[in-house]
């Protein structure tokens, strides 16, 4: 089943905003098996809208559309849509009843843009919007279905979810099925994994129904295997002894698989030893303790952090010694480890992590950007740590591949 | 002139990764006052990309792709564009000489798979890659010329800067500009500023020349006025009095325009005052210290942080006093301005911020996800504080909004 999604929005083209809601639904269509082939997105324009469905409807099996349903001027989706299918644009009373009234508890004015919400294109299904008041539409164009949703990312996932996954599974029940799995792993090159990986490659490459892929970011590296066969439990076992090959060749380097991130794992094993964590960072300013809490429940192991960006902090709030900065500078293996253990001591955590050195663009303390300095400390007087020179000079690559590094750090330590 | 981007890589497809490549493109030539008209992304798949360039050859003036230039089996970019050009890979002999030179220099051992780089299509001008092994390619194919850069981020903007833009502005010279500015505000809602512009609104409508458009994102709208015309000139003086009514009609909720960011604000106004600020957050987690860090010498006003996870950290670290947790728990406006105020002390700081609330999606101590209270501490016990309800539950978002709203409440006390 070939499925395209359409996202309609001039910020987009302006980048002013990055298409997280593509990225989103590539996600949920690719666990459920479903393969997207392409994505696009347009400009707020009836006609580049209806272009783009014209195409669809000889190639896609399925359209998922997102964006433009609104009640401002520049929603155009719905025109576009009735256009490109030749029908009308007819208000549907019940919708308008239900508009009218969702408007009048949130004591809104139910103004003619408003209500144009209710505006539906003949012979299209309405698709119920349970958070927002722009509901959704479904309709056959061709040999596509498309399905148009709208643009705020919590109701167009609820909506996708609810209504649009089951639709679409239900149709892609008689088609060819795609499964994936991507296996992560930490703190190892791209060219490091390929090597590892090269003779399976060969013997992937000579199976149709396989595909290996590799994708890169910040400190990480992906391997993404993909089975295509006719049913999606076969493609499943196409995929399951490479990805356990592909385990066994990488070894402790992989921390985990598809939607598993690496400080949720960071989280698991620290909760399976009853063991808290506490951060002490300079380069990477706050992010180690962002991405620790990010995760939903982080307050049952991670117990708090300092951001000791001025050499004086990194004394008086983590009790790095004195002596230490001043022969050595703030940018060394020593100081990382006195920021761990400072940060383990001041909030009595079981293991205290400390990150420290250059995240650039320039240099600092004659040291260049990309220099790098992570150190766990645990119980006991028990430590670790590591010092890997990062390519380049771009501050947020950078900040990115210090927070993989001390996770793994950690990770590995607690293994 | 309608340029398009194509970006290649099955990671996008799948949602692996957000497509970057096309929002920082997008805003690199917007700036430029270039117009794109769609973006695609497609799989690392030959005959979906020739169909891609086959489509856009008679439809496009240019094409920005990226990705599928490396050295892996699934980097199809070159032979898809030989293929779409009905043109033959030859080897190129003197990029080929480089490319064997540099990775000398790097120890890699120059491989069947890393000299395909040197393939290049005939008729393709090759554009010099400054930080990695991979060439772009420069190539006319009907009306469009097509630009393909590597898709390593630092690569790719560097060849863009330098080989892509001056040659596509040399080329849009004759034909239509698009000058595009967007306004940023804080802590309104999209339907407040609307409110407050619908007079222009109904003005600029009746403008072929110009057009309106809101962009909203967590805790931040932001109003964008395009103008087309015959020259950039031209455009600008049809934008820049509509800027001036926007940011009259907004007041002080504007903080910016364009590519400014609410941080860089804010550390633009403490550095003309010679002051510096410290942070305590709970529920952002140190998301707040890693927005004020990302900004590339941040150390001119930012000192540090603490990220207050745990109730006793509040007051071991911050010295929030005890009697006021146990009175309030820790989700209370006294508790944001002991904070600020902690951090304000602790660092030595002209102004401390704090942040407590509940970042979802559950509740905690029977407060809803949403419930938010930030606070400012400047000198002499002056402060100043925001308590406002955000919808939802979704925790990054939340997370998101609170930002903005510690930061924007430390910028209006600025001002």
């Amino acid at each position: 089943m070939r499925v395209e999604l359409v996202t309609v929005g001039d910020e987009l083209l302006l980048g002013v905003r990055v298409n997280a809601h593509a990225a989103w639904l590539g996600q949920r269509l690719a666990e459920a098996g479903v393969e997207v082939v392409r994505n696009v997105a347009i400009g707020d324009e009836r006609a580049a809208i209806a272009a783009e469905l014209a195409r669809a409807r000889s190639q896609a099996d399925a359209v998922v559309m997102t964006g433009g349903l609104g009640p401002t001027g520049d929603d155009l989706t719905r025109e576009a849509l009735a256009q490109a299918a030749g029908a009308a644009l007819r208000r549907d009373r019940r919708l308008e009843r239900t508009l009218r009234g969702r408007l009048d508890e949130l004591g809104v004015p139910a103004g003619p843009g408003l209500l144009r919400q209710a505006d539906v294109p003949e012979g299209a299904t309405v698709l119920t919007n349970e958070g927002g008041t722009a509901p959704g539409l479904r309709l056959d164009l061709g040999r596509a279905v498309v399905y148009a949703l709208p643009g705020v990312p919590s109701e167009m996932e609820r909506m996708f979810t609810d209504s649009v996954l089951p639709d679409l599974l239900a149709r892609a029940a008689t088609s060819q099925a795609t499964v994936s799995r991507t296996v992560h792993t930490a703190a190892m090159w791209e060219s490091g994994v390929a090597r590892r990986l090269s003779d399976l490659e060969g013997e992937v490459a000579a199976d149709p129904g396989l595909t290996l892929a590799y994708l890169a970011s910040p400190g990480r590296v992906g391997v993404r295997v993909t089975g295509r066969a006719a049913t999606r439990k076969e493609a499943g076992s196409l995929v399951a002894p490479v990805e356990e090959r592909v385990r066994e060749l990488l070894g402790d380097a992989v921390y985990g698989a598809d939607g598993e991130s690496l400080e949720q794992v960071v989280h698991r094993l620290l909760a399976a030893r009853g063991a808290t964590v506490a951060v002490a960072e300079s380069l990477t300013g706050g992010l180690v303790a962002e991405r620790l809490t990010a995760v939903a429940g982080a307050s049952a192991t991670f117990l708090g952090g300092v951001v000791a960006y001025s050499t004086e902090v990194k004394t008086a709030l983590l009790g790095v010694p004195e002596p230490v900065l001043q022969t050595s500078g703030a940018v060394d293996p020593e100081v990382a480890r006195a920021m761990a253990a400072g940060a383990r001591d001041r909030f009595a955590a079981t293991y205290g992590l400390g990150v420290t050195g250059v995240a650039g663009p320039g240099f600092q303390e004659r040291r260049p950007p990309g220099t790098l300095h992570v150190a766990v400390a645990g119980p006991g007087g028990d430590h670790a740590g590591r010092s890997p020179l990062l390519p380049g000079t771009d501050r947020a690559h950078n900040r990115e591949q210090a927070v993989v590094h001390v996770l793994d750090l950690l990770r590995r330590h607690l293994l």
